[in-house]
């Protein structure tokens, strides 16, 4: 499911081109993400005060308290008050808590997570079924806490919630970079302030095997370079998440994906061995040897460890890019494949995944997987996980299979947070029954690891994933991005402050790049760049399991907020054609901080090598601001550029919007935007403000459409 | 030991006073610190490439590969490089490693940490006697890392290098605020990389017994509001400091001090109970009776649980802050006292630390405890904590006692890295002779945590915590205030790269604080502040164990960088005089931010009503701006100011420097002399340069001398 990807959804950024056109709905939503399912503002506020206490009225038990208790802690930290402790009145509390019942014993995919929440200038009351659906209001009134000269409050409002899909979560991959246990439960806890409700641990992979087995020690002895989880660690990680309300999927990636299996485990292997750990990306060859009875009973004891650790009534057998090259090249295994009739890899797999789904259901397990388990043979209680897309999923729930979507949630491909915005795992076009929608279960934004560190998985998982759990929770009509962009600025903020590192670390990583603290410079050449979209890190800045992961590119973000502020600033500008005044004074002021750049990162590279690969970009970046100067300047005064201007410009844009150590500018269509609307002054006169907008916006689309990746 | 503290040594700021005048030792100490005992600097350079690998050739076991490899990541993580794994060819190597000898089995405080290391164009040569004495050169290889246009590289250097004391310590009070392992860990590492060798865990307290005890689980199970490290974690942390070449000293407070044990256990009280969690600051009466046997029997088996988890010799039993009030409110007390002839509550506690000292030598272990354990009938062997000062100690060593200094290195005090520098534990004047001065062991920075949480531990410990560790490793001579701040700042960013967060946090609380990204004005703010000293915090915003610490105050950090570079500038413009125009141009930039602050920060209160509290500092940093514009102005145009401007402007400095809200200024001493200077033009004709300036250090020192805290 790795390799090919987002294909399917050919969702672009012209979503994002109309921003600034559109009016934010701040009143409607305030800074909610996900938007609920309906909100009915009233006038009034409730105070948030030191006496500030809650109450819970009806059921209670110790899950409840602690979120309870987290909920109260985290209103403290942000408005400083000291709330009373102890036991509240009931009659006298600001926040009144009544759940109905405990809910699923452990996580569940059919766990009601509604819930109602009341708040007038008394008090706030939030009504839930189970103690998960008041968890989920927690985050919502801990998101609507504003304050202003009359200090801190809650406003009044009436909201009724409750989620669009069932399943909606977070695959993250410590099988190709180990992701240590204080990382994964940062990102739990963002994932429950968003709302998500599953964490798919990737947990075995040809890089790594991460977990301890104490059936067959030598899986992560010799299969983890020491980085695993340890058995009480992924206890601590299931509870840690079941208190949030937050089931844990493990994925053991089999017959293919098992090449650190086979290093303490020859035996189980397709070719003799031995075997190393893989410190290359891509596709192995190494594979399960599905011939032998030895495996299986091997998996029966492996699975029985397994089973207890992970409580959840799914297990991931992953599946996935199985390439069938040592299957073919083992005699004994075709002579049991042409014995048994079966035509082919994938024959031999859906055999293989027969007898795997007999031994998870002996463990009390439901087998999921991606799309390539899919196969006539295979019960219909299975789940697939959907690396094609909406069709591939709309196909198998005709079938009968349930389903949860992948596809453009892929968060590795460093795409912008619109675009797996747009992506729908349901829309409307697939002409799914009643029946067979309910098979589509929801999503899961996939963070694959090639390029994460337990330093970087913050601001590769961040704000972005905040985006694809309002897809999965919020009804289908919301779909403004504007006001999503708006909103998930001020959750940006709010994840940080349960400890999530994805704006911290930035300057961080350029204060050890630069060696120095004043990388004001360096800040804002990086606050304008993106790394590389899609597979194209890999071939552009090659590296493997063992490389470091703390150059330029590893700082930089997916979504540049500066290049939007830029685009909706010339949006602006262009707007007030033909004076061109709006915003004027703000573009200045950027393009000439870029303009000026150079001399002070030139400086730092000198002193910093790790730097050097930057000095293109650096030299882009002033270039971009003379030129962006040299476009005001002929917009203000309405004189026409002359032709070769024109020429020369986008040439240098162009060139500048080449990769560069795996990096790419997100300003040079906005500027190309600019050039263009210089050059094309004379025609303002020719024609309505708008007509002449459109034009500019035809012509300075880029020279040639991008390749599929 | 807590509440009196730095009287002892009455060491000013005024060693800064100096900073600007003299010149950067850079070429002879590059940014090591702690500065070796002996360097020689030669011409060339090993370069550090993508080539390099290190190889063991003598001694070898696993905790050298282990540093060796920690350091060789590190230096990737820097560079950006990729170096070859396996083992390394010791021809080709471009590091050689060789140590004689595993060194203690447990770190001890004997053990010998020197190592010698060579740097030429061909290799790098590290030897050492022991693994810790390799692990302590390969933080000073790591240190001297630097780049230019060539690349990365080390100069070609000899060093040879022995700390100066044996006991290099850090106490954190894990007991006021709990501290959980992931913050031990990254300061283990912090302390590693400036060679410090003891972690000291004030593990018990008032407010929270903080260890797990399975022989009496009511001690963390009533005594710590749930926050506790494990026994495993326990181990795990003794193992991660042992790595590192750090013993871990447990210090178990008692008799005062226990009001968190006698929760779960009161009948080891001196007062009936029931005794709940201490939540407010200060001393408590609460103590253990000393009376009766049932005590030591207790203690026999708590320390024989304990006593096995932290294998270090010695095991601190605090002994301070008993104010024997229990004790004399109890009449089988005060009987017991008659009968056995004990005067007062000095004397039973030195009776109890007699049956104390017994049973910890039963379990192997060494006494230490804090100056009033100190008694005639206490044997030899026990040291002294000294929070008297160093003529206590003094007192002890001719007395036979060993003993380390905290008495100027309490951290928690808020004082700036230069005070703590100032202080020796061993001067000349002391007149100890060879023996005596052997019993001053070292010392150790004291992290008391009442207002410190896991968010900004580590802001209160570094980089200041760095200075201290070079006080206690390297020769007493070495004492450049100015030089030691220019090689803080870098070690800060080198502290940073072990995951500590005293750089990265300011920002991540104040956008909590603010709400919002858009932080500049208050991080101008901030970095102009300081948290007001000594034990003014309680009393100027009182607050106790529940308080959240998110404020302001607790952003702010006790070391005003661009207080000392406002102090540098100015310093440098007055030198300047009559022409005043060296430094000037910087002035006007940061003297100009200051004034400007204002609307920017009014509308970030308006937002944020936890900032309120900030609207006076706000008003003074811009008050203060336009003051030294001012002062500015009549420096350059030569004229003085009407009389009447400069007992205004004192008077608006002299408003400023009181704090609000537990903060103060740290600019208004350089903003006092330089409105005196202004004031003072007419006089820098009738004498020279010098005398003038001293003339107006003299005249803008501050109007009252400040009170003994």
């Amino acid at each position: 499911m790795r390799r090919k990807s987002l294909c399917a959804g050919v969702v672009t950024l012209m979503a994002v081109a109309g921003l600034g056109a559109q009016e934010p709905l701040k009143s409607a939503s305030f800074n909610l993400m996900p938007v609920p399912t309906s909100m009915t503002v009233q006038a009034g506020r409730l105070p948030v005060q030191a006496s500030f206490t809650a109450a819970v009225t009806a059921f209670s038990d110790a899950r409840l308290a602690a979120g309870l208790d987290r909920t109260l802690r985290r209103l403290e930290r942000r408005t400083g008050l000291e709330f009373p402790r102890g036991a509240a009145d009931a009659a006298k509390a600001a926040l009144i808590v009544q759940v109905e019942a405990a809910g699923s014993r452990v996580p569940s995919v059919d766990e009601n997570e509604s819930y109602q929440l009341t708040i007038d200038a008394a008090r706030a009351t939030l009504k839930a079924p189970t103690v998960v659906g008041a968890l989920r209001g927690f985050e919502t009134l801990l998101q609507l806490l504003a304050g202003d000269r009359d200090g801190y409050y809650l406003p009044a409002v009436t909201i009724t919630d409750a989620p669009r899909f069932p399943w909606r979560g977070l695959l993250i991959d410590v099988g190709r970079h180990f992701i240590p246990v204080e990382a994964i439960k940062r990102n739990l806890d963002g994932m429950a302030a968003v709302k998500l409700n599953v964490l798919h641990l990737h947990i075995t992979e040809d890089q790594g095997f991460r977990i301890e087995s104490r059936k067959f020690p030598k899986l992560h002895q010799l299969g983890s370079d020491g980085r695993y989880f340890t058995q009480d660690q992924v206890r601590d990680i299931v509870a840690y998440a079941a208190e949030r309300g937050i089931r844990v999927v493990p994925e053991f990636d089999m017959p293919g994906h098992v090449q650190a299996w086979l290093v303490g485990h020859p035996e189980l292997g397709s070719a003799p061995g031995p075997y190393e750990i893989a410190r290359a990306w891509g596709v192995m060859d190494p594979a399960f040897d599905p011939t032998r009875e030895a495996l299986y009973k091997f998996l029966d004891v492996f699975f029985g460890e397994m089973a207890p650790l992970f409580p959840d009534a799914y297990l991931h057998i992953g599946g996935d890019e199985n390439n069938g090259k040592h299957w073919n090249a083992n005699a004994s295994i075709k002579a049991f494949m042409a014995k048994n009739n079966l035509a082919d890899a994938h024959a031999l797999q859906a055999y293989f995944n027969q007898r795997l789904v007999k031994i998870l259901k002996k463990h009390g397990k439901q087998m999921v997987g991606w799309d390539e388990i899919l196969h006539p043979d295979l019960p219909k209680d299975i789940v697939v996980q959907s690396w094609r897309g909406q069709q591939s999923l709309a196909d198998g729930a005709r079938k009968g299979y349930a389903g949860i979507l992948s596809s453009g949630y892929y968060i590795d491909l460093m795409e912008p947070a619109a675009r797996h915005y747009a992506v729908d795992p349901l829309p409307a076009s697939l002409g799914l029954d009643a029946a067979e929608s309910a098979r589509v279960l929801g999503g899961e934004a996939t963070m694959w690891s090639e390029w994460v560190t337990p330093e970087t998985i913050d601001s590769r998982v961040w704000p972005r994933t905040a985006a694809i759990a309002e897809r999965l929770w919020s009804p289908a009509s919301v779909t403004d991005v504007l006001d999503m962009y708006r909103r998930l600025a001020t959750v940006s903020l709010q994840l940080e402050d349960l400890g999530l590192q994805h704006e911290s670390q930035v300057p961080v990583m350029l204060r050890r790049l630069a060696g120095t603290h004043a990388i004001g410079p360096l800040a804002t050449m990086v606050s304008l760049v993106e790394p590389v979209k899609g597979y194209r890190r890999g071939r552009e800045k090659p590296g493997g399991g063992l490389t470091p992961l703390t150059g330029f590119v590893d700082v930089a973000r997916a979504d540049s907020m500066a290049a939007i502020q830029f685009r909706i600033a010339v949006e602006e500008l262009l707007t007030d054609a033909p004076r061109f005044r709006d915003r004027r004074d703000d573009l200045l002021t950027m393009l000439t901080t870029w303009r000026n750049i150079r001399p002070a990162v030139d400086r730092l590279i000198d002193q910093a090598p790790a730097l050097r690969e930057t000095a293109p970009l650096a030299v882009d970046v002033s270039s971009l601001g003379s030129l962006g100067l040299e476009a005001l300047s002929f917009l203000a005064s309405g004189i026409a550029p002359p032709a070769e201007w024109r020429d020369a410009s986008l040439a240098r844009v162009d060139a500048a919007a080449k990769p560069r150590a795996a990096i790419e500018l997100a300003v040079t269509p906005t500027l190309r935007r600019l050039v263009v609307a210089a050059a094309e002054i004379p025609r303002l006169g020719t024609m309505p403000r708008d007509a002449w907008k459109a034009l500019v916006d035809k012509l300075a689309a880029p020279p040639a459409p991008p390749k599929p990746r």
